[in-house]
Formats: structure tokens, sequence, C-alpha cells
């Protein structure tokens, strides 16, 4: 089989490489965006790629909402901001008062908002590889999020996925049929400032772990 | 805070947005392996580069097993293989023999099987965003899992996801914590064959679906 290896193959040099791990370390979280639109067809053309990603049986179970309604991004930022007082009260002292300064959304003024959810009853890929683990259809998504993110950060675009919300409303006021799950709800337009380390890191909520104690033998 | 735009920004050129678009078309779920080993070290630089995935709350739930033992292989292997007979069961006719000549998983071959976990009871991030999606958490492993894929693709390593496993029975086997979910099972190695379509597409299981019918407005 090694004769085959070469006849279609696409290589990726070390400096791509090195840039590759710049677009995954300069990736973030952002919550400050402009206003300025982001073209459509840009979000277009997003999308078209995070749709190769992975997923179980090829099943492409994604399905991207653009929330353009203003009635609907209110809904959505008040769901945010009832989610967030209740996630407020678990926190205690000085806790709480870190927690409360934090800013954890930009839904007020990304140009963008894109919802994103999984199709559970979708036929494509017949179920294959999903029947000991449903969970993959889902993951799937979260596959294409991720490509999404890089791809818009690559384009100088920032991204913030927002997960205090409650998802059964959000699915409700967004009028997704009932058999979609909200896997992701994301703010896309261009950063109003960049860093490379991580807003909580910054803001000394959490730091980064050593890696090499994740990794584990058997 | 346009001030800030500047200071400390990474850009990246059209060049590398287009050699980032080939990987993730030229990504592949890959099945068929060399036996030949892979470096150590670059397995645990790919895992490095992956810890730098977005993660709720910063919590970087992920745990990376390095299955090496050749008996918790051969388990491996033989879950899929029951799970996979079952799986054939619920197809007929011919979607049933076109099932049983799929080559779904390359266990057998592959020099690197690296299980991955989301540790359900991990302190980090103090429980912040998950509290009313806490699947995130297992997400943010996902986000790992992509990442960790494009990078092992550009480094010309080829990655396969088997889902078609008994995680229950994989998760004692691997005698992890039980706090710990499992996420996905990867087989990692230089790959035999390079394609540009998905092995599903090739063998006709399931066809690309078109994109703008993914996309949606509200």
């Amino acid at each position: 089989m090694t004769e085959m290896l070469n006849i279609s193959s696409r290589r990726f040099d070390a400096a791509f490489r090195e840039s590759f791990r710049d677009l995954v370390l300069w990736r973030r979280d952002v919550r400050r965006f402009r206003r300025d639109p982001v073209d459509s067809s840009l979000i277009h053309s997003l999308i078209e790629l995070a749709s190769h990603a992975p997923s179980v049986g090829h099943c492409q179970p994604w399905r991207f909402v653009l929330v353009e309604s203003a009635a609907r991004r209110a809904a959505v930022k008040e769901s945010f901001g009832r989610s967030n007082a209740k996630a407020a009260e678990t926190y205690r002292d000085q806790e709480r008062e870190r927690y409360v300064k934090l800013k954890l959304e930009g839904l007020e003024e990304a140009p963008v908002h894109l919802a994103v959810f999984a199709d559970e009853t979708t036929r494509a890929g017949s179920g294959l590889g999903r029947q000991t683990m449903p969970e993959t259809l889902r993951y799937s998504v979260v596959a294409a999020v991720q490509t999404f993110w890089l791809a818009a950060r690559a384009e100088g675009l920032g991204v913030g996925w927002i997960s205090i919300l409650e998802p059964n409303i959000v699915c409700r006021m967004l009028d997704v049929p009932e058999a979609w799950t909200l896997v992701a709800y994301l703010c896309v337009g261009q950063p109003a400032e960049e860093h490379l380390d991580p807003e909580l890191e910054r803001h000394g909520w959490q730091e980064r772990l050593d890696t090499e104690r994740m990794i584990f033998r058997r």
C-alpha cells in the first residue's frame, strides 16, 4: 500500500505548522467586540469550511442559525442575565465579588449571533457509529464549532461561546424543530482587544494547568 | 479601546488561510495505518497544543490516556467487535452488505491508541459557565480532540476516532477514575493511504450535504 502514499496527498511544512500553533494559541473566547458589521459571505464561507469537520457516520448533523431579529437577540441576553444572576448566587464572598466583575459575553455589541444545533433525528449516516455512543452526534457539532472558531480567528474575527443560557428557552425562542439540541451560542465580530492569555487567566479566576499532569499511561 | 488593537495581536495572511483550508479539507478519519512507531515526544507536543483548546470556565477537563498494554488494546478491539456485530444487525439486505464491508477502525495496526476523557469532577474553573449547560464540560474535550486531529494531520499523521465501543467497559478496562467520561478513543499513526474524500463518501454510504441547506435565519 506504500505506493499509494504520495499519489494524492497534501503535505504541510514547518512554517505552516508554526503559524497553525500560533492560531491555536491566539484563539480567544472574545467578549469585547467592535460593532462593525461582518460580511455575510465571509460567515457563509466560514460555515462551509466548518462543515468539513469530522462527523460520526458522516452524518453532518450541524444546523447553523443566524439570529438577526433584535427581539430574539434581546431575549437571549435576558436569558443570559437570569442564568448569570443565578450562577453568581452559588459563589460566596470574594469569589462572588470576582465573579460579578468578569465580563462573560459580548451579546450587545457582537454584529453576528450564531446559534449552532445538532439535529438528533437526521437520517444522514443511517445511524452509523452512534449506537453505543449516541452523544457523538453532538460531539460532531462541537468539532464544527472549533473549526469555525479557528477559521474565524485566521480572518481576524473573534468568537465568544456563551453557555450561560437556558437552552430550552433559547430553542423555543428561536423556533427550531424540537429534535434540535442547542450545542453552542456564538457571538462573532471584530475583537476590540486581542490577547494571548485567556480572560479568566488574566483576571485571576483560573490558571493554566500543567499538560503533563493530564497525560496517563495504561 | 481601539488603541489596544494592534499592541499585541497576531495576524494571519491569505497564504496561511489557504493552507489552513487545505488542512481542514485533507483531515480524514483514518482506518488504515502503517505500523511504524510515532515519536512519543511528538504525541506529547500534539497533546500540549490540543490543551489550548477552549474550555468552559477555563476548566481544562481533558485527560489523555495512552493505551500501551497489548492486553488492554486487545480488549478494546474485542469491544469494537461486539459493538460492531450488534450494529450490523440493525441493517438489512443491501445496506447490511455494504455495512459489513466498511473498514471502520485501524486498532490492530495503529501504533498509538489515545483515549480521551472528561473529568466531570474537576474543581478547575469553579463551575463557571456550566450550570445551565453542564454538557459543555465534555464539549471542551471534543474541541481539544479536533485541535489534536488537525495538528496531527499537519505533521502528516492520521487520526481515527472509534465510537463503536462500549464506553463503560472501556472505562473499567482502562482503570480510570469513575468520574471520568470517555469522550473519544483515537488511533494515531502514519496513514497507509491519503484521500481528499471521506471513506464513507467514497464507498457510497453517505454523500456530502449542501452546506447552504444547513444555514437558517431567525
